[in-house]
This record gives structure tokens, C-alpha cells and sequence, in this order.
């Protein structure tokens, strides 16, 4: 297979379509059978794999970037008598169980990216059910503000998952039954043990959809409800999107070279450095420039390269079990343009590009490698770029001065966007996670905002993991990152989905802490994968046949 | 293998010894190599199996039963040089996926009830480690209000797990780190790296433990800790203790009979029928009858019988997927026994067998196997057993009567216990959780208190799931029970973790909901368990071949 690529425009999508009208905007799934990323594997009645779930990311990301005036997105099937049937079962049983946890956490991170756009960016998603949501299909559904459903007495929601496939709905169905839509925990039983789902006005009072509406009165009542969900916006009345401009890149063996990012592949040592490159000039501090430059500016095309390159690695180089994080630049600059992005926090742009930087921060937190930041002469670790410091696993930074090299101490620097911008997905920013035990030293690191912080005064405030000396730094470095290969993979991902998540869970942290693990668990077991399991028995007419006993 | 039975009593105990002075006590932990549960598993260095944690918990809660006057716990080891070694890993290597998922459930729930004694009977526990404390000898340690180490060089606290054994810490070591002790996530990274663990100075510094003491001042300091520990505690100042006596139990090939508690046993349909019987007769009002009673007091003997019946299908019976929750007696007098409870609150006997109702319905709650409440004519669901309807994934109620049968129709009662003596391991009460939706509904309810509610009522306040009457019950029942069996063990586990634990998270369903599903995912990994994988290895010289591939 080659890599999976997650680039994409609406000129190039197989599988969606999107119109505009105003305030509102229509996102038509209509999955093309034969494009699915794997060899055979058909894509019949609106069934989805990786590619199609790439391309409603991007459809989803544009709308907040190019299309400021839209307030309400539809998303509806152009498939006639069904809305959608799930993730494909043929592509699930088929796939290994890497590419499953990942399929299913990128769906995820697409999931919340649309509750994120209508919480943060007031852009509502309505789902109009015209037929069937089975599924993950039902799970997209769960993901908008607001579910209808036709009442043609055929069209029912469901989650048949532990009925038909002896798995879990795996991008979140069952949180957001309970955590969302709070549907009564022996109901969500219930529902979750009937393959064919629920409908009409049952499916009301459960909860599972928000109305059902007879299909004489259905294009009415759901542009009706958009057009209200549009009411409730905070989209501002004017103003002109910004293309999301092709991400340039170039791939070799070894390499994956963006503008601001750089990162060279260690397939030996199971490693690969990320390197993001400062800003070259300063910025321009009239809006107007931000406005203009577009998906040029700094910190947008730098977020956008970032995102590329670590769904790039999750995706194609899952034997890359270490990630090393470096920076090279100007630290000043880097803060100049956090001051920028603090200035117009009200600029619908400027949010959406710390926005954008949220998720794409929390997508390095939910990556199962680890994760090592090293903080060098010549570094720019300051502020938005700092936060890579604090999502590391671990952090080295080396005090003073390597022999001839005549660039100064590494620093690190630190804005307000450290203190609130980017909460991670338990709602804490990452000092307030790292700094739970210790609230009093979030506050000491926020009197030192904007200051270049040497290894001395970055480890009294406990910014960073240790600091070496020259004489010792080739050593720990190389130390630590032989001895992090050496680790068992699984036992790794385990204990960093636990020591990154202290504190409060959320709805999201749920999704990928809970529901995700117990999935994975159940992935690979032989009930579900085995030659006599459910999932690799489905569509073929045989019965599975389950070990019984319970674990 | 014979069945592993939990009950236990000082005076068989192989592997603790439990001495008293005043307010302290000192439980010793000095396990028998030759005692393990597995023949041919040598227990070295106080590693333990589940044979010594069911000896701990048995020693916790008879001290919070039979010793009153005890308001702090010394945990110590009897062994020179060692303080514990964890789970024995040559134990862990041979069992089977089920009993290593079962005995890390076990375990946990064990340093729970001690956290419970702490927090709920003012009986405090002070982790004394006079030697190394590795892996669950640690997470023992976590569990406790204070951890001291003893400082000569070479006692260390550790987490080896994932260096030594490609596995994660099982007992709620990772949690406990970041919820409960709050160590900084970088250097909780380490310490989890770290084989030899950390000692001294740095162990206090990180928050590892509570304090370092040199050898010499030991055991004076030892002892003024625990006595200003105890100083805290809210324990009565007098009072007698009551004998936890003997259960008394009888089991055929398919069946478990106590005298409050019939279990059948349906190896064929794989499921098990609990049925609890109702009290003979009304209570004292007189609390000293409590006290005289004792361990034959009502509340307490049932609950301790369901508790010791629970297990033993835990333990050994892995197959019957399905409990059946049934009643036999008169509500009346159980909501009599719910109104001494709530009258006597203060009384510290009282507090205890409250407690004890709320832990084993959070063992109820933690049992991955279905549970379904029947709720009949003759049935005695009621006030502390209706928390079995709510904590069951579906409950049926018979509408009306059965023909021949001169019993009433069912009803369900409601006591103030309903309402807040019981919360789930999410901190709510199975009601609010249930209503987290509809936060009325529980209003709605608390004003029936004390109703003998039909099944109209009951439906129309959302307490059950469906009420069928005669012409459908035998069906309905059948159906349900027929499909429940039908489907994957393992998809219904993780079904039932997801749906059961709506709304907030707290240390304790963190422990259970993330870190253990992980480490139920890691424990059945190549890696792992392989033929090559670091568990099997662990000891043979070889050293492990991983799977680099990171999911």
C-alpha cells in the first residue's frame, strides 16, 4: 500500500461534497464504492474508511478557514435511503491492528474537531438523518449539536456493534451516550444490544436523536432548524476566508521536508526528529498583513505543517517509536508573533489559528510515541512553540555553551498563550497538568513571561525534565533514547496514556482513555479477530464462535 | 486447581501477622515462599500472589470491625532487606489472561478499602518501609496516608515494570502517581524507567514518598508518626469490636447456599442466579442489639455473603457471563432495617456495615459480567437491595400478579440509603448516575421514599427498564437472557465499562476505567506474553524480542 497521504482539497474529495448558501452550508456524504484505500474493499452505502475520514477533516478545517460566513453546517447523505452505515466492516476486518487504532483515533480527533468548531468557532453542525445511521454512522450523528431523524418508519439509529461484530462503536458512541446525550444507562443497554436501533418518537424520548420529522415536512424543517442553529452564532457578519493553500512538501527515504518543519527518519535507532524552523522575519503587526499573508503566515503554516508531518509518522512509520522535538530560530521572533496572536484574539482569523494550534497540540499529545524535547544553542523553544516542551514525555535542555559553537544558552521563553490558549483535552493547560501538585509553580513561570530563561532559572521553575552540560549532554541524550527503543512499544503507550492525562477527565479524555483502550483491548482479542471471530466471521455467513469466559 | 475461596481469619493466615498496642496496630507482611496459590510458584522476597492480598483484605476489614479502638495501621515487612517485591512475576508469567485481569481487580479493590478505611473510618495507614519497595510493594506504599523509607543507601521505592517486563504497574501505581501524589509527569516518566527506583533525598523531592528517616531513628520515628496519624482520626473513643465469625456456606456442583444469599448455577445457558433473602423478622430499634447481634445482624451478614458469593463467581466461575439479581422476602421489614441504618448513622458499628454496603456494591459494579434484575411477585427490592436494580444493566419488572400465585403484585421500595449512603466509584449515587440527564427524575423519586411503588410507578419514574406483565414475562425473560449469552464476552465487557460509569471520574474509576483497560490490552500483547515477550522471559536469562511497531 503506499503511504496514506492526508492532503487533500474539495477539488480532489471521492467522497463528499460541499455547497454554500449563505449562513449555511451543506456537507453531502456520498462515499464513491470503489475508493477506498484498501485494494477491494468496496465502500458500499455510505461505509467509510481512512480516506473518507481524511477528507471530511479537511472539509471540516476549510469551512472554519475559508468560510467565516458559514454559522451552520448540514451534514446529510446523497445516497438515497440511507444516511450511513458505519466504518467498513470488510477494511476492519481486513486491517492490522495498528492501522485500526489509528483509523480509529484520527476519526476521533475529526469527531471533536466538529464539537470544537461549533463550541469554539460557532459553526453548528446539524445532522439530517434522511435514512438509516448505523454505527459509526450514528456516531457522526452524535458528534453534531443537534439529530434529526426521518420518521419514515424504516430510518432507525443504531449502534450494532456488539450485536453484529463483537466490538465496540469505536469513535466515541458510547461516551457520548452517556456523557453527551445522557441517555439513562439501561436505555443505552438496551440500545446498544438491538441490531436494528431505535426510531421515531422512542428515539426521541430516549434521547438518541433530538426530533423526527415526517418526510412531507423533512427539507423545511431541517433547513428551518439550521437557519436557527445559525442564529446562535458568534461568526462574525463579514468578512473574507483565507485559502488553505497546498501544504508543499518533499519525501525521500530518510526525510519529510515542509518550509518550517524538518524531519529526518532514524529507521535503525526507531527514531525520528521533528525540527521546526522560527519565523524568518518579524511580523507585521497590522492585522490587515495577518489577514493578507494568509496560510503564509507564520504560525498558521507552521500548525499545518506540523499536523501533516505527525499524522504522517502515526500513519506511515509506526516502527518510529521515539520522537525527538527540536526547534531552530529566533526565540524573540517566536514570541513577537505570540504577541500577535494574543493582540487579536478577537480577529475570527487569529482565532482560528490558535484554535487550529490547540488541536494540533493535542494530536502530539494523543500520539503513541514518546516523546523527547531537546533544547539547544540555537533553539526557539518560546511560547506557542514551548508547549512542545510541555507535552514531552521528557525534556533536556542543556546549560550553557558547546565549545565552538558561538551562539548563546539555549533559552526558553515563555507568553500568555502558555497560560490558557491551548488547554489540552482534559481542559487544564499543559503547566497546569504538569503542575498540579504544585499550583504555586504555574504562577511563578507566569511572572516570568517574556523573559529568555537560561537552564538555570528554566529548571528552578521545573520547566524541563534536566539540565546537562556539555560535557554530559551527548551521553544522557544518548542514554535516554537507546534505553526509551529498548522498552516494550505496548508498555510505553500505556504508561504515557496514563502520565499525560493527570488530573480531570472530560468527554474527550474519555474517548481516548477509556473507551479507546477497552476497544484496543477488544480488538485483538480472539473473539472479535480470531479465525472463528466475529469481526473476521462478518458478511460471511458463518456464526462466530465465542470463548465464553469473561474477563 | 481447587476454587479459590476468600475466606480467611487471623488465625489461617500464612503471609501477615497483625499485632495491636492502643490506637496502633502493626499488620506484617512476611510471606510464606511455599504459600502460593499456584503450586510450584515460590513466593520470594514478599512478592505476592493472590492468596496474600486475599489475607490483606480479610486483615483490613476486620480492622475496621473487630478493633474500634485501632485508629492507625503500621504496614511493615517481617523480612530483613526487603519491604515487598511486588506480584510475584513467575505467578504472573503462567496464569492465564483471566486470572491476572481478576487478581489486579482484586488487588485494587483491596488498597481502595484501605483508602476508604482512611478517609471513611478515621483508620489511617502508614506505609513503613524498612527496605525496598518494588512494583505493587510500592503501589501498596501509594495506598497508604504516609510513606516513609528508611535511608541507608540502598532502599529504593520503584516501579520496574515496563523496563523489566514490558507490563504496566496493575495496582494503580501509574494513577495514584499523577492523581494522588501528583508527581510531575517528567519525573514520573523516569521513575517509571528507572529499575533501581529512587531513594533519599530525591524520592522525598519528587513526591515519591512522604519522608526519609536514617536507620538509627527508625523506629522511634515509626511510631510518633503513626501516633500523630492516629491523632487525626475520628474512631470512637471506646467501644467493643464485633467478630467477624465464620461464613457458613454450602456448595454442590451447581449451587452456593448461605443462609441470606442462594446461588444456581447454569453452566449450560452460562448463568448464574443470585437470589438474596429478605429478614425473618423486624429489627431492634435498640442499637445495642446491633452491637449484640454482631456479624448476625442482617445488613451485615448479607452483605458479607453477597460479597464472599460474588467472588467466588469472579474467581471461579468464568463462564456464567450472566447474574441474575433476584429477591424473596418482605420489603417492609428490609426499608425497617434501612431506617436503623439512617437512625443510627453516628453509631460507629453502623458506619461500618454502611460501608461495607457501599464497597460490595462497587465490587457489584466491577463484575465484568452482565447483570439483569428480576423483580417479581415476592420479591423485596428495596431501599439498600434496590441498589441491585440500579446497578444492574437492565432490570424487568412483572406488572401485576401471576395467575395461582396469592402473592401481590412486585413492588420496589426507595429509602433515604438511596439517596447518598452509597455512592459508585464516580462519586454519585447509582441514581443520580442513572439521572444525570434528567436530574428531576431523582428528585422525583426521593419524594416516594418509603412507597411500596408498583411496577406503574416505577416505570413512570424511570426505574426500570421495562415492566412486562405475566403474558410477556416468561418471553421477555428468556429473550433477553437467551441474547445477553449470545453475544462476545469481551465486547459486553467493555459495553458494561462504558455504559455502567457515566459522568464524573475520580481516582478510583480511573484506575479501573483507563489504566487497567490498558494494561488488560498490554497484558495480552505478543510483547508481552509472547513466546518471546518480556513477561514469559522475565528471568530466563533471555532477553525479550520486541515487536517495534507503536500502536
Amino acid at each position: 500500500m503506499p503511504p496514506i497521504d492526508v492532503r487533500t482539497e474539495p477539488g480532489r474529495y471521492r467522497h463528499w461534497r460541499l455547497a454554500f448558501d449563505g449562513p449555511l452550508a451543506t456537507l453531502t456524504m456520498d462515499v464513491d464504492p470503489a475508493g477506498g484505500l484498501f485494494e477491494g474493499t468496496e465502500l458500499k452505502l455510505n461505509s467509510y474508511d481512512l480516506g473518507v475520514d481524511i477528507e471530511l477533516a479537511d472539509a471540516v478545517q476549510r469551512l472554519r478557514f475559508e468560510h467565516p460566513e458559514v454559522r451552520c453546517v448540514v451534514l446529510e447523505s446523497g445516497k438515497e435511503n440511507v444516511f450511513c452505515a458505519g466504518a467498513n466492516i470488510r477494511m476492519l476486518g481486513k486491517a492490522s491492528h495498528a492501522h485500526k487504532v489509528n483509523f480509529c483515533k484520527f476519526t476521533n480527533e475529526t469527531r471533536l474537531a466538529m464539537e470544537d468548531a461549533s463550541a469554539c468557532s460557532g459553526q453548528r453542525y446539524l445532522a439530517a438523518l434522511g435514512g438509516p445511521a448505523a454505527g459509526g454512522g450514528y456516531e457522526l450523528a452524535e458528534a453534531c449539536d443537534w439529530i434529526m431523524l426521518i420518521d419514515d418508519r424504516r430510518s432507525a439509529v443504531s449502534l450494532p456493534e456488539v450485536a453484529l461484530l463483537g466490538v465496540l462503536p469505536g469513535t466515541g458512541g458510547l461516551t457520548r451516550l452517556t456523557d453527551k446525550r445522557r441517555v439513562r444507562r439501561d436505555r443505552a443497554d438496551v440500545f446498544c444490544s438491538t441490531e436494528e436501533g431505535v426510531r421515531g418518537g422512542r428515539a426521541v424520548e430516549w434521547r438518541l436523536v433530538d426530533e423526527v420529522v415526517p418526510p412531507t415536512a423533512w427539507q423545511a424543517r431541517v433547513r428551518a432548524r439550521a437557519l436557527a442553529l445559525a442564529e446562535g452564532s458568534d461568526r462574525p457578519d463579514a468578512g473574507h476566508g483565507i485559502a488553505l493553500t497546498p501544504l508543499s512538501r518533499s519525501v525521500t527515504a530518510d526525510s519529510l521536508t515542509y518550509p518550517f518543519v524538518r524531519v529526518e527518519l532514524d529507521r535503525a535507532r526507531r527514531r525520528a526528529t521533528i525540527t521546526l524552523l522560527g519565523p524568518d522575519a518579524m511580523p507585521s503587526t497590522d492585522i490587515g498583513a495577518v489577514h493578507a499573508a494568509g496560510a503564509e503566515f507564520y504560525p498558521l503554516a507552521l500548525a499545518r505543517q506540523l499536523d501533516d508531518a505527525i499524522l504522517h509518522l502515526r500513519l506511515n512509520e509506526p516502527t518510529l517509536g521515539l520522537l525527538v522535538l527540536r526547534t531552530e530560530g529566533d526565540p524573540a521572533k517566536v514570541l513577537e508573533f505570540d504577541a500577535l496572536l494574543s493582540a487579536y484574539a478577537d480577529d475570527w482569523l487569529v482565532r482560528e489559528i490558535r484554535l487550529l494550534w490547540k488541536r494540533v497540540l493535542k494530536r502530539v499529545d494523543m500520539t503513541a510515541r514518546s516523546l523527547i524535547a531537546l533544547i539547544e544553542p540555537g533553539s526557539c523553544f518560546a511560547g506557542t512553540l514551548a508547549e512542545l516542551v510541555f507535552a514531552a514525555d521528557r525534556s533536556l535542555m542543556l546549560a550553557g555553551t558547546r565549545e565552538g559553537d558561538n551562539r548563546g544558552p539555549a533559552t526558553l521563553g515563555l507568553s500568555t498563550l502558555n497560560f490558557g490558549a491551548y488547554p489540552m483535552g482534559n481542559g487544564l493547560t499543559r503547566l497546569e497538568t504538569r503542575f498540579l501538585g504544585e499550583p504555586d509553580s504555574e504562577e511563578r513561570a507566569r511572572e516570568r513571561i517574556g523573559e529568555a530563561l537560561d537552564a538555570e532559572a528554566t529548571e528552578a521553575l521545573g520547566l524541563v525534565t534536566a539540565t546537562p552540560d556539555e560535557v554530559d549532554w551527548d551521553d544522557e541524550v544518548r542514554f535516554l533514547l537507546d534505553e526509551r527503543a529498548s522498552f516494550s512499544p505496548d508498555a510505553l503507550t500505556g504508561l504515557e496514556a496514563n502520565l499525560r492525562f493527570a488530573g480531570p477527565e472530560t468527554m474527550e479524555t474519555r474517548i481516548f482513555g477509556r473507551l479507546s483502550a477497552w476497544q484496543n483491548w477488544i480488538f485483538q482479542r480472539p473473539n472479535a479477530v480470531g479465525e472463528a471471530g466475529a469481526l473476521k466471521l462478518y458478511g460471511s455467513g458463518t456464526r462466530p464462535t465465542f470463548d465464553p469466559g469473561r474477563t
